[in-house]
């Protein structure tokens, strides 16, 4: 096991009618901002809950965050903060509404110019306006961990942040909130999940057998629970254990002591920059082939995933690579996820286009070896045409 | 799945030569008291590396806590720290060190008479002084929870409190240091983490699919690596998991959401109590017994315990039943640690004192369904002599 230094001190609200607990969470005399995305919140009674929880509390609202959350967005929300001394931050939503409340909450404390934040991957940030989510969507973790993610297109950048400061004072949990989620968002949303505890354990063995153990058993329940969740969208312990389950993929647990990978969601990010795929069907796309191309590198651990993942026992070493390569693949199909690139539009002459773009971002040195060069990534988005 | 709040904002550092980091974590300003129990933190030199990461700010020693630790004890350290203006606590040790440093925290700051810490079960502390831990010893998880047991020896008392404000402000844990610690110790240090999880695990189901695939990779762990951990003390990656094992099983995240059940630990203090058998000696006597009497209650829970955690396939559900108890009492043997109650010297007679000292204790409706009622005590008890 590696050493390290585990820290989450937000607090979880889980179940049922959780949202009026929020009463007791929120201090009694703050001055409350209510962010939210879209119109699905106050189409699907989550904003009234939330309304009805703080009532007799001074409340204002800022609606109209976007999916890949925008800066200048961000910036409108803080200027009405300081402008109406906001005290308090409440996030309604997904991860997008929960990583630009994390920005918006440090931003307002800034002094500086506000663009230091991304430049700076955080660093700069060293107080932030306290802040509580309600999640509506799971998939990102955003709820449980301290880091997000802001686009800027005029600058042509998606720049990510992360800050001890950024942590959520709590997160309200209601499955029966993503009831009347669409399927692609549940479906994206157990991808998403799947791949984020792939990358903290599909890498070299450590001897971490606390976190080995702990990421396969979030791994077996999205592979049970993903396609139920499809099929019977108000089972609430189907949605109850996707929900937790999320969180508990990128709340820093599974990853606390182990290697961890990360170049299937860099590679992934290109493509959604190229064409606007969703995230979590890019990962789709680029993890089984970068399984299939690293199968030395990740040997060990791929035989491990296979054996205790998904109970694959017979065969050669590279028989059973191949078996769970194609079981992984099953699964997200299953998802109704498609996993080549060509389902996306995407044909060779974009490739270079992709490749191109993880040079300028640096992306060079990619993976838990720090050894997937743009070359690699070429042949990896190649075999996955 | 249960409804459930979880929070735990300690910070660990885990590893190699970890408790240099101390240095980053005390304030530089604070006026240090570091509090241990007998002799062996010296000797191991475990508190040389503390005042070594400590050099240079102001630092009291308070060593000499018992195992169950007195509060006479705790009260001496109090007027010390009141006396001496000090800011903050560390603990070096154990469970019981830990424990009384999580009373003294709180009794230290205040007001009324300090016994009322105890009598509310911690509900009266509304403050309490900053501490962290060094852990020397794996076992109990108080290093990464809110509680503590204290015991009075004049009151004829053994009393556990909890409060929000007796979490560790962080806790060091380097798996180098349980090295020296003697064959008994780490056994009842095994045993103890693997009680804790089944209390919280072994119940009735509650379709907590996240919370049951945690408890049983723990158990897992603790049944594969307990054995090796005394064959060969020195091994970094055995020690390792054995430690993050022992703090993952009482933090709060796999007792979260679930029912849980606690009898074979209130039924095993009470043997404590008569004759002084170490705690988790206790617990191998209690639990395998409780196990073939609660057959009925836990059966769903038992077959689930018997294939995902011993791979016990084959038979009826009572013959499957009777294999994973005996597995269990195998592990505990395998330990070195008997599981009867002559083993440790108590006969029939004991437990009629055994039963009215539960009674005494208002220990009269045990167990996740509050049915175990003292007469079904003594049957437990009976059966395992």
């Amino acid at each position: 096991m590696k050493n390290f230094n585990f820290y989450n001190p937000t607090r979880i609200l889980f179940g049922k009618n959780s949202i009026a607990d929020l009463k007791d969470q929120v201090p009694d005399d703050a001055k409350v901002m209510i962010l939210y995305g879209g119109g699905s919140a106050e189409r699907t009674g989550v904003l009234d809950q939330v309304r009805s929880a703080l009532a007799g509390r001074t409340v204002l609202e800022f609606g109209g965050i976007e999916p890949n959350p925008r800066f200048a967005t961000a910036m409108k929300a803080v200027e009405m903060i300081r402008e109406k001394e906001i005290t308090f931050l409440l996030a309604v939503g997904g991860g997008s509404v929960i990583d630009a409340t994390k920005f918006i909450a440090a931003a307002a404390k800034y002094d500086g110019d506000t663009w230091e934040i991304l430049t700076s991957r955080g660093s700069v940030i060293k107080q932030a306006l306290p802040f509580g989510t309600v999640l509506t969507l799971p998939a990102t973790g955003s709820e449980m961990n301290s880091g997000g993610v802001i686009t800027n297109p005029e600058k042509g950048a998606k720049l990510p942040f992360n800050s001890v400061y950024c942590y959520p004072i709590f997160s309200v949990l209601d499955p029966e909130v993503t009831y009347t989620l669409p399927t692609r968002q549940i479906a994206n949303g157990v991808v998403d999940a799947f791949v984020h505890t792939i990358e903290q354990y599909l890498t070299y063995p450590a001897a971490a057998y606390v976190q080995d153990g702990f990421a396969e058993s979030l791994l077996r329940t999205l592979i049970d629970l993903g396609p139920k969740a499809l099929e019977t969208p108000e089972n609430y312990d189907i949605r109850a254990n996707l929900m937790w389950t999320a969180t508990m993929a990128l709340n820093g647990l599974i990853g606390a002591g182990v290697p961890q990978d990360w170049a299937s969601h860099m590679i992934g990010h290109e493509i959604t920059a190229l064409n606007d795929t969703d995230h979590a069907r890019t990962l789709a796309v680029v993890l089984p082939s970068l399984m299939n191309d690293q199968r030395g590198p990740k040997r060990e651990k791929l035989l491990q995933y296979a054996s205790n993942v998904w109970g694959i026992h017979e065969g050669s070493d590279d028989v059973r690579i191949d078996a769970v390569i194609d079981a992984t693949c099953g699964f997200f199909e299953q998802m109704g996820i498609k996993t080549r690139l060509g389902d996306y539009g995407i044909d060779a002459h974009d490739i270079d286009h992709i490749v191109t773009a993880l040079q300028d971002h640096g992306m060079t040195a990619l993976g838990e070896n720090k050894a997937i060069a743009p070359d690699d990534a070429r042949r990896i988005l190649e075999a996955a045409l």
